[in-house]
């Protein structure tokens, strides 16, 4: 059993998600969201998230921390808010003795859905699946973290939860 | 007399300088770099480089950290491990009490030399005449961090070093 901690990054929303993986299976043990307000400065935010996931880490004592690669298409300002937050977040995960990862979108999609081209949507509701929620989780952060978390793990489970799905008429539960 | 620290934000090479203003000059009190091996994590390399500034914060104890903005041109591997390192620095201000401000290459060509236009190697040269050194500091990205204090503090000296300058034959000091 190992417990790993995933990250959405973002300075006014930083998602998180930690699971445990048992084996064949993915159980969630938390997932949430860091909210930091556009009215303080940059730095106070960073150290907000910094301190936020610190009390998480000591709390949860995950194996890893796996984060979202950035994503660069949006724009410079955001793109550097995004860097500078999964800064402070690995931070936290050196000065608490865990390993950091990171992974790309496309990554994570295959990982979580068995392709890189999965709609978010769909990963969200497969995040729900894997981890046997009766509902996809929210806020989106939360499920998109819980997404890297899932993919650091390999995506266990997912081909079972596949082939359940796939007998399930119409495809119902992925379609949803 | 306020002390300001300048950064120059880089996974591999990130560079300080910390600089106090005394009226209408400025002092250089200290600079250089704080190197990290790409052999080592990411998060490890962001843990030195925190733990680096919140020393070199604990003895100058500046009122403000001046970073230069991160600059998206090169290439998204780098540009993400500049905005990491960006985050480590922010954070070691942060829990210093200090207040943080960022500015972009061109505002601190244009704070040390006049114009945003500037080259790196003239950047370099007044850097080292406004503080007063026999010679243009180095390495470059300690260099580039004094300038980023320099600008923070508006350039003071500027006007008063280009005139002396422009007095001297052929301009023999900034052309070096």
């Amino acid at each position: 059993m190992q417990v790993v901690m995933g990250i959405d990054p973002g300075a006014a929303n930083l998602g998180f998600g930690v699971v445990r993986i048992e084996g064949s299976r993915m159980v969630a043990l938390d997932g949430g969201v860091v909210e930091t307000s556009p009215e303080l400065p940059m730095e106070r935010r960073l150290e907000r998230i910094h301190s936020a996931l610190s009390e998480l880490i000591a709390w949860h004592q995950p194996v890893a921390m796996a984060l979202e690669d950035l994503y660069f298409g949006k724009n410079v300002h955001s793109a550097m808010a995004v860097g500078r937050a999964s800064g402070a977040a690995m931070l936290a995960a050196a000065q608490g003795g865990v390993r950091c990862f990171t992974y790309t979108p496309q990554a994570i999609k295959k990982a979580v859905c068995g392709s890189g081209a999965a709609g978010k949507g769909q990963v969200q509701r497969m995040v729900g699946t894997l981890l046997g929620l009766p509902e996809p989780p929210t806020p989106d952060h939360a499920a998109d973290a819980l997404a890297v978390a899932i993919c650091h793990g390999g995506g266990v489970g997912r081909e079972a939860a596949l082939a359940s799905v796939s007998k399930q008429p119409s495809g119902a539960r992925l379609a949803g």
